[in-house]
């Protein structure tokens, strides 16, 4: 692997929504600070505010005083100097001429060292090559997160289990079950492990033809609802994601073949996943699966039906992250999801999806949890 | 007020982490897209996946389909071509040759757009600068958001107020009570609100002198906890955020003084705060006062003491925003936290926090819930 510990890099982001930078520094932070390598050494840049809890918990070789730093470029100005002016005068005082950054480094800061002619490279794909590939430890992380949405899956079902049918509509508790209040009992279940499930969807019916819509409003009885939860491991930064498809009541045969083939298009891929292999050519055998078994991929009444968002995504720090299985060579360590679905408005939706990690012969299922439809 | 609906402008960002993107769109997506402003015309390119739910929900004039713009670029190529790629041929298509764009923009785009030499315009402050100043909906929003925030902090207060303690530390439902246990019970009622809180500050005697540590293990009697709740409401994207800080139990004298000198130095702050007054003035009249009551902020052992971040930060679609209190002259309508601090080892910390609208002759509070120290 190529690496990366005796160039120039630079970050200049908050470490809650960037995780180049939590993978570099391990330290949550809600604001963005600076870190810097450079000749192997890690440096991170901090306010008072942070310097204590960044002193305790952040992996790096040094710390600087942001507050410091800000006051030598105040000087006797009546004002504190904007943030990119000070990242300017940190570098220039550590003599950095060249950087490495990610190419998603904020343009406005960017513009601030190019007047001091500070070189910047930005990375294409991965800012830091060793994301792709997960240790050993990074492999028992993601299983800690799949845990713990496992447990929202769990409670989901045993929520759902627990309705009875009142007229169409499912009835929980003495109260209508709405997409709403399934989501709350999934997210709660999360929230009592650590995790952190920010947009779980619970969508039934024609709802879950828009593959991202979150669901809203009651669930009904012989209907197929989408459960997709996703949810991150607030301590380690690590995210969870799974997905399964059921029926309260009884699954139509037309529910049951749609469902069915959704299964079979993920068995293939987890038949073919392993190192080395195209993933825009098992996205595509999916395609061509489904459309034999008689669901084509197209647009109907202007709206897109069939199999129409991709197979697969990786999974780590990032709940969307390098690989996207359909554009890629898949290669060993490498950790995706897996979640082929289909959407026919009329008859609704169904997605299917675990998380693998590619081997050399071919691919471990690191979730787990039952596929049944009917519940 | 400067108006920007004249100018091109662009956003390539995700509107669940980027506030300027969901100010623009209304619309809410994990993943990067693309917004134009060309014309008084409001245009997102959107992927097959999420091009349903765009259309239901997105306050946009017009809709393009990402799908169909890569297959423009991919033509007879193999692989699905780079996300920038896709960006700057959309900007050659529209004839965009030059766009104001925020100042987070990365890096990465603006590097191809420049292959194209599309000029690109980076804001100081606000990309929206009509975000500064609330609309009377926007209050209506972050006043439920507020809501939300008083339901996490009222559970919090019953838990408190329904432990015992059992030796010196608090015990709860026949557990020991701990910053985690107690964090779930408030995350889990916002929870069920609609509202997301990610990192809820639970922090009890030293631990709570890192103003941004969020707790961990036993809370103890007679020991000064620090309750900070900022919660996102889920539906709007607007942040509540307070604090309170309690004694389970009998406070000692020393505590005490420093609860009444944090909230004596709130009240000076609300007592000035208005339009036209500059927030610095205030922040170092708030530390004078301390200063006089015996609390200096100075670095003791190695660690800062007293009052060491700053007196308030704008709030909105994002829980920092502009303005931040002691950087600016403050105006009407801007909504700004007000949460003087006190913190030193060996006896606590102390941070009482409302959220205020500025008007011509003084100040609004929106947050409400009563100060008490001992429960």
């Amino acid at each position: 692997m190529k690496t990366t510990s005796g160039e120039t890099r630079l970050i200049v982001a908050s470490s809650d929504i960037d995780a180049d930078m939590l993978y570099a520094t391990k330290f949550w932070a809600g604001d963005p600070f600076i870190f810097l390598q450079q000749n192997g050494k890690r440096t991170i840049v901090l306010t008072d505010l942070e310097m204590g809890r960044g002193k305790r918990t952040a992996k790096v070789d040094e710390f600087v005083s942001y507050n410091q730093l800000e006051r030598e470029v105040q000087g006797n100005a009546r004002q504190a100097p904007p943030f990119e002016k000070v990242v300017a005068h940190f570098l220039r005082k550590r003599g950095v001429k060249q950087a490495t950054v990610p190419a998603n480094f904020a343009l406005g800061y960017a513009r601030e060292l190019a007047k001091d002619n500070v070189d910047l490279s930005t990375t294409n794909g991965l800012f830091w090559p060793e994301r792709g590939a997960k240790t050993d430890e990074e492999l028992k992380l993601i299983g800690r997160a799949l845990r713990i949405t496992e447990t929202g899956m769990k409670r989901a079902i045993e929520v759902l289990k627990a309705s009875k049918p009142k007229g169409k509509k499912l009835s929980w508790g003495g109260k209508t079950l709405t997409s709403e209040l399934l989501r709350a009992e999934i997210d709660t279940a999360i929230l009592r492990l650590g995790g952190l499930a920010a947009n779980t969807i619970v969508a039934a019916g024609d709802q879950a033809c828009d593959p991202h819509e979150r669901g809203s409003g009651p669930l009904y009885a012989n209907s197929l609802i989408i459960l997709d939860i996703f949810p991150r491991d607030t301590r380690t930064g690590y995210w969870g994601d799974m997905t399964r498809t059921v029926v309260r009541g009884a699954a139509s045969e037309a529910q049951r073949k749609l469902w069915e083939t959704v299964k079979e298009g993920q068995e293939l891929a987890l038949g073919e996943i392993k190192d080395g292999v195209d993933g825009m050519k098992i996205h595509k055998e999916i395609q061509a699966l489904f459309k034999k078994r008689g669901y084509p991929t197209e647009i109907r009444n202007g709206q897109n039906v069939g199999f129409f968002h991709g197979t697969g995504h990786g999974l780590g720090l990032d709940i969307h992250e390098y690989p996207r299985l359909q554009k890629v060579v898949l290669k060993e360590r490498e950790v995706v999801t897996v979640e082929p679905g289909l959407y026919y408005p009329g008859l609704g939706g169904g997605r299917i999806e675990d998380v693998v990690v590619v081997t050399k012969t071919g691919c471990k299922i690191l979730s787990k949890f039952p596929k049944v439809l009917e519940i």
